[in-house]
């Protein structure tokens, strides 16, 4: 772009990230910092052009520096703000501006402030981080000692933030991208999300290939995969803010009914919070009798703020004699139908109900792997169990060979099971 | 780097990584082949300065092609080599190089011999992935259907990669490194990693200074936290393997002293590895009573393949009528004290211990929040128990405000309370 473009009073949003480590470098850690600024970024209507990562080495910072800032209105930097030895970014920073380290009484604050809330000490490293180059504007850090540093130069702007990533994403969302977006180009963009679970990205493609064909050409959709769940997110721009969500309305009304039985949410909704509400809502309570998932179903409830309300608690019955002691599991049909089996499922589920005293018990079991499938019962097999208060059912699926996402797959199926009839109470 | 460095016959290393892609700039997708291939080319003593992600954009793939290449001797590309519009990856580097895209009878025979492996006839579309810059050598790709491209250009080596990872990645490592590393100068280079838990990276540093000053020049330490714990990983690079490491150990050896009863591991093991590993060891068996951890500290043993050795099962204790009638805490001691009391916390593990006939019984009870704190008792207090065939032990700990830190910090913690108890059985 050239210098003229960047002296307009409003911006077009051309940004750059670049991220400080060395652990980045030698894939100690994965660049997660960078994609979700991507999203974030691609979501409030900027476009990212470049990310680079560099490493805790002064002249190749300033080298990613330089050329980021000769091609960008905003760069941002994450990494390289703790208060240890290898972190240098502040000192570069200062070289490029040529300014110096002063000590920012506001910045400290912020630091003491948050250390008392733990009711902790400052230590002497702690009042370093309160040194920030002269030339910056402070950015409150909610969640860590490091604070954020905000710097206009030659009409650009570039924003330093904290590496760990919870400190990074609330000062980004709640800070930074509000004031970014005051200094670009107005332009309405609109997303929404439909989650699904029970159904994979090519098949889901199929059903509504029509449909998405038809879309008009301001609007645009991405299949969003992970285990055991795709989103589908469908963005819009435009000039006007309420024609453009009225046509969000009507494509999304008509997509619904394509694939209504596999949509479980909007707009990021877990699956824990969406069954979670529903229980809330109609006043009901639930427990959960685990084998494979291992406490990770109980985990999802309690995940959420308030579940106390409806979730009562759950046994966790890794070894078969817990099945039996404590779930009355007859330990004849272990015997004859092994543990992985609809009718020691069905049995977890209604004596995790009667013992809880709950209105709905899910239970699971199965061959989380990697080892101990069968050609009969392969790993992956996993048998699920829904205790009501109108009786019992149970399904049995089969996901695939990694043990953390048959974990979370089957969790997630037993969440959807329980949704699937809650709606109906 | 000089030219004349460049010239000489054995090259010193010096890489970067360009990843093409717009899904990696929008969030779409985790930019993991980097980090991969970073950690491959750090275990083969490389040095990696930069990596460059950019989208199917002509002149940013071309930008980014002409500063590497001036900087770097090795250049690795992934991505934009699919059969699809959006791949633009040849034709730019055609452009770079100032070559023409030929029919390569070598690459159009791996790619039909691939093809009659999986008993599918050749596309015309697949043709076309054996039209190849006229400069460049084709890399076998034993898994899809777009060969690699190997280019000479002025002393720098620019090499072409799938973006898809099982193809990269095997190309890579069978094909790739081993020509590389015939180019380069020998040199070696170590890393250990020392985890550890229980303190900030601050107070870490400061009861590690003195040893982290001394360090020799070739050694470099680097922090890197994440919630619960923080990493130390330290890196030395030399001519002689055996003295490298000789030095290694000694350094880690003064290191450990220090820190003793903050480290739970080495080498990037997660605690519930480590405390798997002890209960394997010493035949013990154990189980788990969790109020504020709901599940959590469950699902971290079961997550562990082979963890249905020692782990039998667990109590989730969320109601407190669960408490009094599964775990035989009394009821007056829940109103005396509050479920979150030491009183509580220590009956709810004898109860479980007892029950579930296990060695070791940990029990968690806490204000997870974001609700539920009072002035005596402020979210992130938390009770840990662990109950052992000597008797029992309890400690209170003070986290921070948030729910998801708050339990997966509770459940670390009741980890390394079992780690620091097994130790001495």
């Amino acid at each position: 772009m050239d210098l003229s473009d960047k002296m307009n009073s409003k911006r077009k949003g051309i940004c750059e990230i670049i991220t400080i480590g060395d652990e980045l470098l030698i894939g100690q850690v994965v660049n997660t910092n960078a994609s979700w600024m991507g999203e974030q970024l691609s979501l409030n209507g900027q476009h990212l052009q470049r990310i680079t990562s560099v490493g805790d080495t002064k002249p190749d910072i300033l080298d990613a520096l330089r050329e980021a800032v000769s091609r960008a209105e905003f760069v941002f930097i994450t990494g390289g703000l703790g208060p240890t030895a290898d972190d240098i970014t502040k000192p570069v920073l200062c070289e490029f501006f040529g300014s110096q380290l002063v000590f920012n009484q506001e910045a400290f604050d912020q630091v003491k402030a948050l250390f008392q809330r733990r009711g902790m000490e400052v230590s002497e490293r702690n009042k370093t981080q309160a040194m920030l180059p002269s030339n910056c504007h402070p950015i409150k850090n909610e969640n860590g000692t490091a604070p954020g540093m905000w710097f206009e130069h030659n009409n650009t702007t570039i924003i330093s933030m904290p590496g760990v990533p919870f400190e990074m994403k609330a000062m980004f969302q709640n800070q930074v991208i509000p004031k970014v977006l005051s200094m670009v180009e107005h332009k309405t963009i609109l997303h929404k999300t439909i989650m699904t679970n029970g159904i994979g990205e090519s098949f889901l493609a199929d059903n509504i290939k029509d449909w998405e064909q038809a879309l008009p050409g301001n609007f645009k959709l991405a299949y969003l995969p992970q285990p055991g769940m795709v989103r589908l997110r469908l963005s819009g721009s435009g000039d006007h803010a309420d024609e453009l969500q009225h046509i969000m309305n009507k494509l999304v009304n008509s997509l619904i009914p394509l694939i209504s039985e596999y949509v479980f949410g909007f707009d990021n909704a877990s699956m824990e919070e969406v069954v979670g509400d529903l229980l809330k809502k109609s006043h009901k309570t639930v427990g959960t009798a685990e084998s494979c998932t291992g406490g990770y179903l109980a985990h999802l409830f309690t995940s959420i703020s308030g579940s106390s309300a409806y979730f009562k608690g759950s046994v966790i019955a890794y070894a078969n004699e817990i099945k039996t002691n404590e779930l009355n599991v007859n330990s004849s049909d272990i015997e004859q139908f092994g543990a992985v089996s609809k009718e020691v499922v069905e049995a977890m589920a209604l004596g995790l109900k009667q013992k809880f005293d709950v209105d709905f018990a899910l239970a699971t079991s199965g061959i989380a792997g990697p080892d101990g499938g069968t050609t009969e019962k392969p790993v992956g097999t996993v048998w699920i169990a829904l205790a009501t208060p109108k009786g019992i059912i149970s399904q049995k699926f089969q996901f695939g060979e990694h043990r953390g996402r048959n974990i979370s797959r089957s969790a997630l199926a037993a969440l959807n099971m329980l949704r699937l009839t809650l709606r109906k109470f």
